[in-house]
């Protein structure tokens, strides 16, 4: 399959249909967007984008990026979807990696581009698309210009094994890695989720509030494309843009993470939204603590609630709990059961399937698995077995097949939707000249799912404070992977081999909830300040 | 993809929920059938069955036919299923050409295998699928001795590109075809047609009752697997069997040919079948006459019901008509919308695509099409273009996509779910010393839907019956494709060319219920006897 594919389809089947709807009420059909498309995969090509170059996209959700996102491989090259959060050294690091010859931004990053197009030699074009031509700057290209002034090319077709996109996520082990995933890898799993039938259909509205540079957002947009839905773009998630776009759109389906729906839930207004119209929450990106899930299973009863599992490298989709699972008070604790296009087991540290019940890593294999990590043939080497990802992450299958994620052996920490590696942080606090070990780990919160909190060891006879430290990692990295919180200790429990036991750790501060059948030795007493 | 990906998911999500069930009420679990698969599979591999060797299934639908369509590609091999409608002549021609080494046949056909080991040079083994050990033949193997002796094998996990299987139809040149379909393409029609979300869950229990060698009723089938649904065999279509599985089984989804619909409804036990259960029914393999379609409706007004339109060539599925279609008066004549894996389009003689609304031949393109026919580049070369797939059928588009099938240029007849290629019957008919020229053509019939109807010019001075050359077809071609009437004429409309104008003859015959906005002249007087 090819990701354009859906474009025409669409075209064909409702072609005056609106496709698309912003937040200020801007409406497009699929005839005009696939003339646009046409035009803007035009105008890369007079930019000089060929086949196989990469094209950034740093933006807010909006119809225009529902454009680029088609436009670029109808041009033949390849999608970098730029986390907007993350700080300008992690963008311009990931820009110059995947050699980044053009980017598309909108007027909320636009300031960002001068120092994005010194700092990165790729980098040769950015593409404003400003929703006002007075923001136009000398340096920039003007979108609409743009589109105006190139012929509509035809479709690339680009597809099958060919590179969709260049997926950034944070590094285990400090730098980010590009995650290259085909057209194949993304589409086999909006399919094959798609084909657990409980969502987005072509009759449907789905609300894109959750942001599209996210592999959970992106993959809920090539789903609704293959479903021929109409999507609704909101720039940034809020709850009364939400309810109001909800009620003015008359919107079924919604990709939300467990903290905008906490958000949600808690916002004044919720009483008085008028929801009516949603048939389906998909919700993934972090564990959902019970309390929330039945918070949410009161305040929506007629809406289908379904939870994906899976992570960037498996274009995402591993797992599924079908709203008919939420009914079921067991199943309802675990990540579902595998999706229809993959496989998925658990292993022992040897690669063996272990026993229903019994603990190991979660491996997945299928024609949704990643191609590799950019530029890191070692790297992907150590996740990539004979077809299986291995996902870092532990867990157990019981008798029915459903899955439940128990820890993380990539030690990562999801707060608010988004994925903070403990060693990217680590790495940053042990360069401050006061700090001489740490470890971060994840702290239960109730409203961000988890947050960042580093336990540290001080060099001998010096002090620092939180905000300090704080400050020093701000200049480093995206403010969210910044600690909360922290406690200063003189030591750091350490294995045999020297190396801190994150688990050991974690037990002293948390009460974890999603320790299965595991046999964890808990320890006594609480380390540190 | 891999096809016995499905069965391992449905181990893992339900290991011990009944995956089959046969008419005479015997049921295996999912646990049953992988293990009785791979050792079926060990049992191909003592016989000497190789990766990519042929395996032919001549057999009724049974539970052991569902575990043959397993362990087949378990064991590296390409599934061959035989059209049990066919004579022996097509069987062994089928056979002798796919260069089949393993065949495994029932209680119903196993008459056939003395002759068809004598016939085939290539056939080695005929595996018994015997339900009662004391029919056991010298020259047969039993299939539960091979699989009592074999020690289970490891799934060779084909899939992706390998050929699934060699699937034949008859040819519109007279000899038949094998369609090479890999697992891809069968899996790609079938996530696709399952991710429109009309039919076919996890929870839901499928009926079997068109054969399995049809790439309708095996589509289904995989369709089912990878759902996870549970399956119910019947070996031949009966309205009482229909009706009593339906009901001792729960059945909520039902794969059925127009014909079949047709005989149920006509059923004196229709009004008393206990069908509550059923929540979908699916139908394709031939045009729905319209008041057959509304009887269906008024009898099934709780049941969704979706017809595919497709080929063998497509894995099969090409469009679909929703459930929500049924209820649009204008949707509900039409064949449906392109599927969401696939692409299709209407293109004139040079392969331009038309306009909405103008006739011209389907054409589709995706994962779904063929690798090509067996041994056939030719023919191979004459339908696939730049990976489009010509049908041979002529159709046109609305505005909103739906597709109206309005002639075949392949000249095939659809008679209660079989296809009927006038070429080849008309090569039997001029063989026969009496006659001249014949033409042969589809009339409607309410119960089969067309009927394979011949016109005949005879040499001049002789006479002959219509039963002579009923026996005298009989012996060369299956009983479906023999004619049902005939008429002796003195001439054929021919073209310029010399070629029979089958469109003008048609004419004479039918009010053709599928020609749309078609501007075929029509001419007056019937010719004839």
């Amino acid at each position: 399959m090819y990701l354009t594919q859906t474009l025409h389809n669409s075209v064909q089947r409702s072609p005056n249909a609106v496709m698309t709807t912003t937040a200020a009420g801007r409406r497009r059909t699929a005839n005009q967007i696939a003339d646009r498309v046409g035009h803007l995969a035009g105008g890369l090509h007079s930019l000089g984008v060929g086949t196989g170059d990469t094209v950034a996209v740093l933006s807010a959700n909006s119809d225009r990026y529902h454009e680029a996102l088609l436009a670029i491989p109808w041009a033949g090259a390849v999608i970098n979807p730029v986390n907007t959060r993350w700080n300008i050294t992690e963008i311009a690091y990931s820009l110059t990696e995947s050699t980044t010859s053009t980017m598309l931004v909108d007027d909320t990053f636009v300031t960002l581009a001068p120092e994005l197009l010194s700092r990165c030699g790729s980098l040769r074009n950015v593409v404003h698309m400003s929703e006002s031509p007075s923001a136009r700057g000398s340096e920039l290209i003007d979108y609409e210009d743009l589109l105006a002034a190139a012929p509509a090319v035809d479709d690339a077709r680009r597809g099958g094994d060919d590179i969709l996109g260049v997926f950034y996520t944070g590094g285990t082990t400090g730098a980010p890695k590009g995650v290259l995933l085909s057209h194949d890898n993304v589409l086999t799993s909006s399919l094959g989720s798609l084909a657990s039938g409980h969502f987005l259909t072509q009759e449907g509205t789905v609300l894109h509030s959750a942001p599209l540079f996210h592999l959970g957002g992106f993959g809920c947009w090539t789903a609704a494309m293959i479903a021929g839905s109409s999507h609704v773009f909101l720039p940034a998630f809020a709850p009364e843009a939400v309810f109001e776009a909800i009620a003015a759109h008359q919107v079924t389906d919604a990709l939300l993470v467990p903290t905008m729906l906490q958000i949600l839930l808690d916002s004044p207004h919720f009483a008085e939204a008028r929801l009516g119209s949603l048939r389906s929450i998909l919700y993934s990106g972090s564990p959902m603590p019970r309390a929330l899930l039945d918070r949410v299973q009161r305040a929506f009863p007629d809406v289908g609630l379904t939870q994906a599992y899976g992570m960037t490298e498996l274009g995402p989709v591993a797992t599924l709990l079908s709203p008919r699972d939420h009914a079921d008070p067991a199943a309802r604790e675990s990540a579902g059961r595998v999706a229809p296009h993959t496989e998925l087991r658990i292993v022992d540290p040897a690669g063996h399937e272990v026993g229903h019940g019994d603990l190991g890593e979660i491996v997945v294999r299928g024609d949704n698995v990643m191609v590799g990590y950019l530029d890191k043939p070692e790297e992907t080497a150590a996740v990539l077995d004979e077809g299986w990802m291995h996902t870092g992450d532990i867990g157990y299958l019981d008798d029915n097949g459903y899955l439940f994620v128990v820890d993380r052996l990539k030690d990562m920490i999801i707060t608010g939707g988004e994925n903070v590696y403990s060693a990217e942080v680590e790495n940053v606090l042990t360069q401050h000249p006061s700090v001489s070990q740490s470890a971060v780990i994840a702290l239960p919160h109730p409203k961000w799912g988890e947050t960042v909190h580093a336990v540290i060891v001080l060099e001998p006879g010096v002090k620092v404070t939180d905000q300090a430290l704080q400050t020093w990692c701000r200049g480093h990295i995206a403010s969210y992977k910044v600690p909360r919180s922290f406690d200063f200790v003189t030591t750091l429990p350490l294995s045999a081999a020297g190396k801190v036991v994150k688990a050991q750790l974690r037990h002293l501060y948390n009460d974890d909830p999603h320790v299965g059948p595991s046999s964890i030795t808990p320890t006594s007493g609480k380390q540190g300040a």
